[in-house]
């Protein structure tokens, strides 16, 4: 049997019985309605991201397109994205390879372009100028749109470099992410650059799982058959009626603590190279339920807002404000067992470390964890706690299955549209007026 | 004339002239307490920390010690040290060399250990034996009370590592930075260590203009004189009773708001790289302000919960809460001028490209934020807005003063202690009694 990541729902909860089975009910209909989405295998609604991870189809054609692209030379994938176009692939990327001042010379490095930003830019092209032939570079380009502004200014930026040094060849290493019938699309097929879709009901920040997520992070090295194969699992779970569902039960105490007077959801990795995986939960909560309107178009200007909090660095600079101040968040401890043994001397130099000697590292940040635990309960503040056994794809890949269910599952307490982000037009058509002149 | 930080404080302010002036009235006796302050020069007080920008003694101290240990060879400095201890000196270390994956193979590169972490400590490790002489590294020790449980575990960890390697000689390259009487200074006597002192009522998260941040900006090569004077420079401005005091008019902003029920403080970057800036003022408002008691003893649970957006990267990820959801947030936009031009061809490939073509990154970006302000006054959602020429160590010293500034007449307006943080104890007396098991 595979292992799955452990939940304490309990520890942390001061609700009863009977608000958490009254919320419950509400979302039954709900889990029918995703049995028989996940039934088809077809991605006819939004909520068909849930077919992705089973989808034999789209892994077939991202391993042909990644032993057809990748060879002995590949050093640098250029990644252009934003948004839910980059953040799944960073989240796992960073996760996996460690934070960014590691040394990982032997493996292929994943060179993210999402904003636009003239030193990232000038990197970019100190790569390229570098490189002595072009089978070192892919560039992939994502955008389901195909025509978001940074992205097209970066493409643009890069594209000019890679032509002029490798001309036609050029075109062979560039790899398009985005729907069907896109401008960029068409785009492609007149320069014959290699094209995957993007189902289109599947909206950004649930598209992890696919191409936009699996083709990076397959070229990269990574093993996406267990990043799947852990969303699958976990799917399982999830659209179970059982008490055990995780992402309902998570979504149920989410929901009914924001209820109570709590607008902030403070989800806190014990793991720093966890922190771009809270990146990527940030926007899938911030887009799904942050909402002018609710589903029956009235106005309600709701919403929770999502923190990332990375102990224990930040025990050094918030938890001052969680423990004493006002008790407005809702807190997910996240944590998993350190690997890699470091360890503190038997014989210390310094006298404060008396306590410390002859421990392991993991040891002194899973003490620290249950001393911020025991804190929390003393004064009665709520949380969860979810941990599993080590940082690997097939567990990244149930965590963020898992995220995914909870929010659709929350966005349907709160009675708002999981799958749209109408708000973000409002600055977008005021940056085209100022680009008009 | 040395040029400023410019802030626009009415724009996106709908407050009138009479509640501010009312708020700026009860700062007056406060500035006249910290004008006293600043009259002696001396660390009587826990604001004193106003004075270390024009300390020429701590000058002095650190360049003489600059000097004498850094030499051609140096390549790694490990600041093994966390919250007060780290936060500011990886703010500027980010804003100026980058982000962390820019290649600066020429730059003496600052290794941070802040938590503890077997990945991190594994890569030090590596460091270390791939070093050929000791000169290569330097190792600052930073601690207030010098009994910091991670930067203990680091220490110890990294000094077995050195000690084995280069023997006595690894005790000529260890740097401690700690409190006069710590345990850690009397040990660093007994081995030779170099010591510098923080003045005692200068705490951690008001240190940066101390050795601790003015010795690892100094050794990594940045102008610590720039960045002193303009420090030095702001203090000027935000010790006037006039209503140009940026400190001040930041200050009754924020607090107005938060009485006005919006408990959540987003500064907003629009340049990535100083993410980090954004994390030192993080803890600066989360210890600052958030506190169980009042000044007078009062239980009241208050604090404002400090946020940091990036731009244009959390357009695609948060905007749509901040213009959609609840209305609970006061928002700081902070946009430098990009430097190191980046631009779009002329011909272009794309079709989307044809309003991009022939700009500059600068130009896109600044039409994004000026976007993004539009929507903002579209819904009457409040902000302020600070921007400079270039980021460099004068501006950066000024606004890291002005916000240190802004925290203390912040604290008196909510009528807490802006330099205590009681509530952190809680938690490391269970994690102590664990450790003990």
């Amino acid at each position: 049997m595979s292992k799955k990541i452990s939940f304490d729902f309990r520890d942390g909860n001061f609700f009863s019985q009977e608000e958490i089975t009254a919320s419950r009910e509400k979302i039954y209909s709900h889990l029918d309605e995703l049995l028989a989405v996940a039934k088809t295998g077809l991605y006819e609604k939004k909520e068909s991201f849930i077919n992705l991870p089973q989808d034999s189809r789209l892994t077939e054609t991202v391993s042909a397109l990644t032993a057809k692209k990748k060879n002995s030379h590949l050093r640098t994938i250029f990644l252009l994205g934003i948004g839910g176009s980059n953040l799944g692939t960073l989240a796992v990327y960073d996760a996996l390879r460690g934070q960014n001042f590691f040394s990982d010379e032997n493996n292929i490095r994943i060179f993210f372009l999402d904003t636009v930003s003239p030193l990232v830019a000038r990197e970019a092209e100190a790569i390229v100028k570098k490189a002595r032939e072009a089978d070192e570079i892919l560039t992939l380009v994502i955008s389901k749109s195909g025509s978001t502004t940074e992205t097209v200014a970066n493409f643009e930026f890069l594209y000019a470099l890679l032509n002029k040094k490798w001309g036609e060849k050029a075109n062979e290493r560039i790899i398009v992410i985005t729907d069907s019938g896109s401008n960029l699309e068409e785009k492609a097929r007149a320069k014959n650059w290699e094209i995957l879709n993007i189902p289109a009901p599947v909206g950004g920040r649930y598209s992890v799982f696919s191409a936009v997520g699996l083709l990076p992070l397959a070229l990269a090295g990574f093993d996406i058959s267990k990043f799947q194969s852990g969303a699958a699992v976990m799917l399982n779970d999830c659209l179970s009626k059982s008490e055990d569902n995780p992402a309902l039960m998570s979504a149920i105490l989410i929901f009914l603590h924001f209820y109570k007077g709590l607008p902030i959801n403070n989800i806190f990795f014990f793991n720093p190279e966890l922190e771009s995986l809270g990146k990527w939960y940030r926007q899938l909560m911030g887009e799904s339920i942050g909402k002018e309107k609710n589903l029956t178009g009235e106005i309600v200007n709701i919403g929770i807002t999502p923190m990332i909090s990375i102990g224990s660095v930040d025990l050094h600079s918030m938890v001052q404000l969680y423990l004493g101040g006002p008790r407005d968040k809702f807190t997910s401890f996240v944590y998993i067992h350190q690997q890699g043994l470091a360890q503190v001397p038997t014989k210390t130099a310094l006298a404060s470390a008396s306590l410390l000697a002859n421990k392991d590292f993991a040891e002194i940040m899973s003490a620290i964890l249950e001393g911020v635990k025991t804190a929390y309960r003393e004064r009665k503040l709520p949380f969860i706690s979810v941990s599993w056994p080590e940082i690997s794809e097939f567990y990244l890949g149930q965590f963020m299955q898992f995220k995914m269910l909870e929010m659709i599952f929350l966005a349907r307490l709160l009675n708002v549209n999981a799958f749209d982000q109408p708000s973000v037009e409002e600055y977008k058509k005021e940056t085209k007026k100022i680009l008009k002149g």
